[in-house]
């Protein structure tokens, strides 16, 4: 961390400032220069709060040059961190395909769909139980029943699950589901982060819309700092001025993500546009990028969807999308998983 | 809502769509071109859910004419909503200043602060007892015994407390709470916001760092569609590409959200920069704007703060702002409150 | 400039850093740590190419401490600037006010508009001869004859004409312009820049959609390194991801340019949100927050306009709007300038 | 185009306006509901100005159903648009690969990074001769003599030449460049747009930082509507909240183009983001996502570039990145042109 001081800043201050920083285990070295004073800290700074040194009277601006994180921490980690979910493997040189429907409607559409996307060569599958909504007047999910449903889901095509949380409270019910969702508008809900980093359970930590790279590292080092290490971190979209599309899809960020840390990436191309036809190609590009995982909205019936109608594929469609993401990430050295 | 059909939609689909749409218990009427079709929907079409109406196959685009809100919606509610906390009015042609810490951290801390405050003019206290801060390794809040020393400066100072909420789970705690305040990062915590509105107790909404003013009058409609009619809207900045400040605060909000809602808008100037020599003039920006309420953050000690230091003002340099924000409020003729 | 080393950098690495850097004319200070080394560059490092340092490859980080401005920066100019049109004062404790319409149409309409925003008491008189549109089928305005008009609306009323010029090529038409604006499209058409630092004449400087604080002065550098230095800024709104208004009205930029330079600031509440009802409240915010001068659209029938008429003021709403901008100006110690 | 009226419109104003429309040689449909009235334009609107229609007093919201756009419009021109640049297809199945340095700098720098990038497999020369940097006092470019030294370049080499003009006035010196770029800057710079499309040379078309797809067609409608029908696109990265990299590559933008143009579309991976080690996986990204070009930053000795160090890649790095790229154009389809 470099700090540096406003001119002429009294010897006292500076004084009183080393003294006050040296509460926070670091050592100082002051640089005394015509114009301004600069101190750097060296050791583990991240337990020193850049606000509150900004605080400071004296102080001109601040700048860390290690990361505030440290579980999540590439550095600290240099091997990348593999997640088992019921023999898939999530970054270890696998891609895995996570596809469902946006919502969980009936008995009928979940076991439907399940089926056909494990046909088509996905190896977990999605739904949503608890919905977040910008409406109150939309539909919510199924809650419970939702959860339910998934299970059976997964008893008839060995899938493992992946759905979201949406509050501390419904934790419970998550106890026999494989990977727990962590929504864009949640990522930075710390209650809920820290709670599910005292499970030891896979949390698929999805990028708030206006969420930057560092902040979803912050919210994976809260899950992290309570023990939890398994976080899969999940681009999908987020909030630009850009309005022929529901998000804009930063896919640089998952190279740059891979070289900040060790956690496995994931790309959600439906969320990303809202645009069915955009999902293939954006499919592809994750892919040729590096993600570790994707997660795709297929709906047996979509145009009578009860949400996300429009950016849902057919299952006939999925089927074609996942035969070219197939051989690209062949192509990549990095083929789907086959694990079913 | 408008619906415009693609080319070439048969008459049978067409016929399909109007048999669904009414459903909703809205009239629906055709126009055919030479080109396209054109569905006008005519009624309360809040229900509607225009995903659903996107996904269908034969549908070109939606266009909402009326806004998907109705609680808080202008257009059905034209007076102003006015909320009377412990005897200050808000939204009634005062204007109300909530001052005080980012955090709570010692009894004298904040005793001393909300003395100060009300001396200087504050109408009510803020602090923070439950903190949301983007690293889980920086000071989280006192919680329940921050609680407890706002219930305690209430007792000395008269004043009423506004702090924030940042889970379900903690909602006891606030029983004796004037206003909870739900912050930025929680506009969209749904299971949240469902349940305030099974309370009895004004709710200061913050909006998101990327919420648009649609979204946030949603969240306002998750609160009131539960009974809770007590909701004070907050502009505090949203996030743009723009790096010289935290923030960039949208003034031009509060006469757009005063259009639209007849809800009451208040602004909070600390938050909204970050910059402690910005907040009185955006303290005044704001009062020319119409706003109702400012949030001010105020500390007895900044530069030793335990979390946002470097946008708290101290009291003399708030009894300064207070006195200018005072005077124009009193020129817009919208006096700062004297209930005190 | 404060310069971070990799870890590991050898001792001749920095040592040719060091040698390079001198070539700057500023001094070097080397802080060595355990973990890396830093270096502080001294003097007006205005020169130094951040990008080429941190092309360096010993380099980890480069953060400048002093702004890469000098002629717009109030360090150096600790006095406001103060710029004499005709005798109107700006940025010397008046405020003005230019109003017109978006484009010059007819004869009729320009000395109509131009008489009407006198009488209102308008003390510069705005209008469109080259109009950058986004659409090649839209008007374009009318050129050579646009300007023609808005000089005879100038003998008319006595009114300085503020018009935009959108390329070199037409700057001999700009001769007797009082004040040339350079669009928000334009604010880095560093040709046109360039040459308008070499006319003896205002400019009014209009900040890009995206462009930030910092490249708005650094295109004001532009004008002043080239030796004009009556540079007016103005802020007319970002584009940012709300959909509700065109832009949105950064006001909190006024005071932070303030504190960084000495040169005098507009607000254009008229393009910053594009809705005709929010030009009042803008206004008086934008003089609240200490803008010197105000742009605001008036045609004498908006609803006839060729371009922009649904942000347009009739000439009784501006009347009345005026009226609260004087009154308003006058309480913050910066009245209307009467010079007419 | 779908116009909502406001209630309570009389029928003397939906006349008017009515008979105002017909002068835009379109056809006209008025439904009428209970509560608004709607009139639907049939017929080609891009001439219709929708501000205009917006402006009138009677109009609550307006949306136009096709594009504003016709000579960039697939919808006209279903076929792909196929520019020949001596020999090197763009558009056609075919990918190319432009690479070169940043700015000319040297003879030397730009003959052996030409011959170096044409040995590892590009397909055309770019180099920057006109700069527009954002500090007056960085290097601005060679100007002429930097066109020079390109042509010398493509005389060794037999490599297209590619390179950016910034104003009007310097046309005259790009009479034998191959392919002129107009920067993001510049996107609309109109001016300079018109005066191209009076030309008959390929244009490479660059997104704005702030640019909507909407405008980039628009502004490829400026050029084309003049006559010039040889547009390339291309994205280069947005501004947008997130700091960790320059801007955001918009790769969806690719496929969306794609879909609304019969234009070609380039990927610049190396503006995207500013980050060299991001080049490969980016560039690897655009191939994923359809990209007809890609334009990469090479630069013989990048560390002492004298601008964009930070970015450009060594020949020996980038003959890497090119046998990725055209192992997986091959993949794709649309393997890299071998013109040469």
């Amino acid at each position: 961390m470099i700090i540096v001081l406003k001119n002429h800043t009294s010897e006292q201050e500076v004084n009183e400032l080393m003294s006050w920083l040296s509460r926070f285990n670091v050592s100082t070295n002051l640089v005394q220069g015509v114009h301004s004073n600069i101190i750097g800290l060296i050791g583990d700074t991240t337990h020193v709060d850049i606000e509150a040194v900004q605080a400071k009277e004296c102080v001109e601006s601040v700048q860390r040059v290690q990361e505030p994180y440290k579980n999540a921490n590439r550095k600290f980690h240099p091997d990348d961190t593999v997640i088992d979910v019921r023999g898939r493997i999530i970054g270890g040189g696998k891609t895995q395909v996570m596809a469902g429907p946006c919502s969980v409607e009936t008995e009928e559409q979940i076991i439907t769909t399940a089926i056909a996307v494990k046909q088509a060569g996905a190896t977990m599958l999605r739904g949503g139980a608890f919905k977040p909504r910008t409406s109150p007047y939309s539909f919510q999910g199924l809650g419970k029943e939702g959860i339910d449903l998934l299970l059976q889901a997964r008893k008839v095509t060995g899938l493992p699950i992946v759905t979201e949380i949406m509050d501390v409270s419904d934790l419970d019910l998550f106890a026999d589901i494989d990977v727990v969702q962590v929504g864009a508008r949640n990522m930075q809900n710390f209650t809920l982060l820290k709670e599910l980093g005292r499970c030891d359970k896979p949390v698929l930590l999805k990028r708030g819309l206006s969420g930057t790279l560092q902040e979803l590292l912050m919210s994976a080092e809260y899950i992290m700092s309570e023990g939890n290490q398994k976080v899969i971190l999940c681009e999908r979209g987020i909030r630009t001025f850009e309005p022929a599309m529901r998000n804009t899809l930063d896919l640089a960020a998952v190279p740059l993500l891979k070289q900040k840390t060790h956690l496995p990436i994931a790309v959600d191309p439906s969320h990303a546009t809202g645009i069915v036809s955009l999902i293939e190609p954006c499919a592809l590009g994750a892919v040729a990028v590096g993600a570790d995982a994707l997660e795709i909205e297929v709906h047996n019936d979509p145009k009578n969807a009860w949400s996300d109608g429009a950016q849902q594929l057919t299952p006939p469609k999925f089927a074609e999308v996942m035969k070219k993401i197939k051989a690209l990430a062949e192509f990549m050295g990095k083929p789907v998983d086959d694990a079913q």
